[in-house]
């Protein structure tokens, strides 16, 4: 690989505040990752990891050498189905691959469901052949919802150092998948750096190291320079390719009234393309050898939307709605080349017009796995927009959407420092797991359930374990009582010693078994005595509840 | 008043970056302010000022004079009707009040609306006579969503000077109302302080200073000292007071089962009165009494839900529901006494299940203005808890909910700060923001197509200046380009120059107008043709988009 100016790049290693890396034993040898948080009861509560071998302290990291390569014998010892190496047409031919069982465990499901779900595009595996130091993941609505982190350097900022730590560190925060978006220098080299080192599915969006080979010239481009692109990136062993086909030259002028016009930088490219030639889109012209070319490596398309919404005003308009027919109708091509896909969506749109995005997906797409960007459900915020797309985002994925696409505060003002794709993923693993929970998924409520008996129990170290980000949980915790006593006090700063509404609680509730008062026909027929019986017993609950401090 | 230990307690003054203080002239000689936002385009966009004087250059502060008292001629000037002062009163009278005229132009509505809002319950007025500084404010459903900040010392942390500098820090922001629930010493006095220096409604729970007045002892709780608190708390001139009178003795058992039983301080107190004395809760038996003080000085009403649901586990349980049937009986007693109601609500509650919380309020409560805590839509994100309740807080005002109590980053953990508490009203605007757009409130959207048109047209200052906090937006825009003139780039650090969407769209309109492209029909029309055409131009628009930098 291209030397780093940095001899020895730093990432983050070592396991999460109060877990450590454990491996599950699957079936046929497999060893998957999970993330095993102890718990002062003896107990332990174990949840899914995104975090390779960077979490684990028996593994050894170099970033030379790259990340060991899990799926290489699996890929070797598989014979193509039909000619086509895919996750899909083993799932066609009903081949359950050792990624699918890889899955199966990770999700807590039966490893016929991960197959059935991509024999009928409903689910996707990104997993380039070339890229084979990938654990396993799968997106689609039946599993857990997915998030994916966009990093990348542009012209203005960053080096390859910088982008290789925040692939690390997203992935330590709960990353599904990173996307690099870079733009600037050494686009290939970053890529390589990442590819060789990341333990999630790598995407990218070629058009952008394609329009650098053309000095950004978007008139310039071709499709000879952008298949040599994509096949150099298929090479490389990119999981999956944001390609925005669906930008047709009759849709750009449905643009020209909008309030934000085309905010899909890959969209803007290809409309500029479509209107300096007057000609179809390359991309749609020759989408059947693109089809050709990721079939051979198996990587999926993320077929873009280069006409989403940039504003509320913008938002499911005809532009948005045309594209996505097109989506549609390229989404069959895919299929039909045993290509596996997914489908990009919006952008910014208000909350009442969410669900209809998701439907209309759905019905035109084939149910192929929706992947949305938020969406930003007001647009006054800038500086919040983590926020103002997590409300979107949960509820587009509770609606059906299968992976999320983060936002970070800096949405709109600039690039994504490491606080920023930290804030920004564990935003999204909120959005994603409010969703799971409203879907009922099998394995999302035993945290919440875990982490709030914590609470109850006043176990603080538990409840911060169990959480997204502990060492958040525990800095806010000692801002207000940093005292090591505090962290098994029966009480909190919020109320003190003696408000406690839990310890009242479980006053409450030993005093009521003590007199068998734990049914409302007991308390009835309690009351329907002479009064005062109880005032006898000293007519109150042996508080102060300030005794058990 | 008390003395403070400061002298000279700070708050912070002056106007919000970008904007200053206007005030529109009403009818009957009224004036309510706005924040006025001047654009770089000579135009300017108005906002709903919540922040009183403090943010006006022309008014002088001085806490210990207090704010003019903008509501004593009107007042003094009203006749009681059937021997009641309240705004309830004087609506199902068909009396318009000052207060509803100012309201009316707050809101962009006719003021016969607010009137008929009140008269059905569907909206109050939380408008204490003795709190004549304030400036009058509706919730409702039928109006902008508003948003509460909590604030209050504890046992543990805080002083006077601190908890007023949050009141006028809260509002700044966008506070529509604040309660002080204060637990700590000096609750008396920093209530004064709070409420003579407040420009808006002031809430409190004045269980907890009779519970100070009896050592913390819930049992030794009485009507007597619960009622001279009131009285006051009333005198004081609190706005609107939180009773926790549908706790009753019966469902006290329903809650032995929960994950995390009662968490509600009030309820948790109420519970522990009901069981220790073996009686029926005093503020359900001496409600009446209750509705004749509030009457008096028309308090409104905010019914407790004291057994509110602590984590999803527990959501939407018997429990919770059979105190909410309470709370709407209690509705239509405190209604037939002409004392305004809200309703408060939960808590914790998954997404799939937040709208039901809506519909059995209204239902049972007769649409009195629903009044909700988040929901905080998952449990495992404590540190970041202002996010998993604005998921749920967003729903929840979609859903028909008139007020959102915020939560900060410390909720669960600590004592929120002054950074804590602008960060939790930031994110609750955003939340109730967004349900303003999803209403399709006629004031909602033209703020975010203005700072989308201002985005688009690279007017960044004018971006960051419409923005919820223009402070934070520039921070952020600085981070990467600090440079004053990128403050006029027609570019942002995201892309850098060459790959600016926003750009390409321009001169991809530029173009497409130049050549009469601008519609389906001529695009088409234009391939029908003899291609090359337009390679004869030259074949590209005349990009490189650098030349515009």
């Amino acid at each position: 690989m291209t030397a780093l100016q940095d001899a020895r790049p730093h990432v983050t290693t070592g396991p999460i505040r109060g877990s450590h890396k454990h491996h599950v034993e699957g079936p046929a040898g497999l060893r998957v990752p999970v993330r095993r948080i102890a718990l002062s009861t003896g107990e332990h509560h174990d949840v899914y990891d995104t975090s390779g071998p960077y979490t684990d302290d028996s593994a050894a990291i170099d970033l030379h050498a790259g990340l060991p390569k899990l799926r290489e014998p699996w890929i070797a010892g598989r014979e193509p189905v039909g000619g086509a190496v895919t996750q899909l047409a083993h799932a066609r031919a009903g081949v359950v691959t050792e990624e699918m069982r890889y899955i199966a465990v990770r999700e807590g499901v039966d490893a016929e469901l991960v197959r059935s779900e991509v024999a009928r595009g409903r689910a996707v595996i990104p997993a380039n052949r070339r890229h084979p130091e990938s654990e396993p993941m799968v997106i689609g609505k039946r599993f857990l919802v997915k998030v994916n982190a966009n990093i990348g350097n542009s012209a203005v900022t960053s080096s390859i150092e910088e982008e290789v730590d925040k692939m690390v560190w997203a992935t330590r925060w709960g990353a599904d998948t990173v996307m690099d978006l870079s733009t600037g220098k050494d686009i290939h080299a970053t890529r390589e750096w990442i590819l060789r080192n990341s333990p999630v599915p790598i995407g990218t969006v070629p058009i952008y190291q394609a329009l650098e080979k053309v000095d950004g010239d978007p008139a310039q481009l071709s499709w000879e320079v952008y298949r040599d692109t994509v096949v150099e990136q298929c090479e490389q062993g990119v999981d999956y390719m944001t390609v925005h086909a669906g930008v047709l030259l009759r849709y750009v002028p449905l643009t020209a009234k909008r309030v934000t016009g085309i905010v899909s930088r890959g969209g803007s490219i290809m409309a500029a393309w479509c209107l300096a030639h007057h000609r179809e889109s390359f991309l749609y012209t020759h989408f059947v050898e693109l089809c050709e070319i990721l079939r051979r490596y198996d990587v999926t398309f993320s077929l873009g939307d280069g006409l989403r919404p940039g504003s509320i005003a913008d938002a499911n308009d005809e532009a948005q709605l045309a594209e996505l027919r097109t989506l549609g109708e390229l989404t069959r091509v895919a299929k039909e080349h045993d290509v596996q896909v997914m489908i990009e969506g919006p952008g910014h749109v208000p909350l009442h017009r969410i669900r209809e995005n998701v439907e209309l997906e759905e019905q035109w797409c084939d149910e192929a796995p929706f992947y949305t960007l938020g969406p930003l459900t007001t647009d006054i915020a800038p500086g919040y927009d983590h926020i103002t797309s997590a409300i979107g985002a949960a509820t587009i994925a509770e609606a059906g959407t299968a992976m999320l696409c983060y936002v970070t505060p800096k949405e709109h003002l600039g690039l994504p420092d490491r606080d920023d794709v930290k804030t920004g993923v564990i935003t999204y693993k909120i959005a994603a797991h409010a969703a799971d929970l409203a879907k009922e998924h099998p394995l999302a409520q035993a945290r919440d359930d875990a982490l709030s008996a914590a609470r109850f129990e006043f176990r603080w170290l538990d409840q911060f374990h169990l959480s997204l980000d502990p060492d958040t949980a525990v800095a806010f915790h000692d801002q207000t009582l940093p005292a090591e006593p505090a962290k098994t006090a029966h009480f909190c700063s919020m109320c003190g010693p003696k408000f406690c509404s839990m310890r009242i609680t479980q006053d409450v509730r030993d005093y009521a078994e003590a007199h068998g008062l734990t049914s409302v026909e007991a308390i009835e027929a309690g009351m329907a005595q002479e009064s005062g019986r109880f005032a006898d017993e000293g007519g109150r609950i042996h508080l102060p509840v300030t005794d058990r401090t």
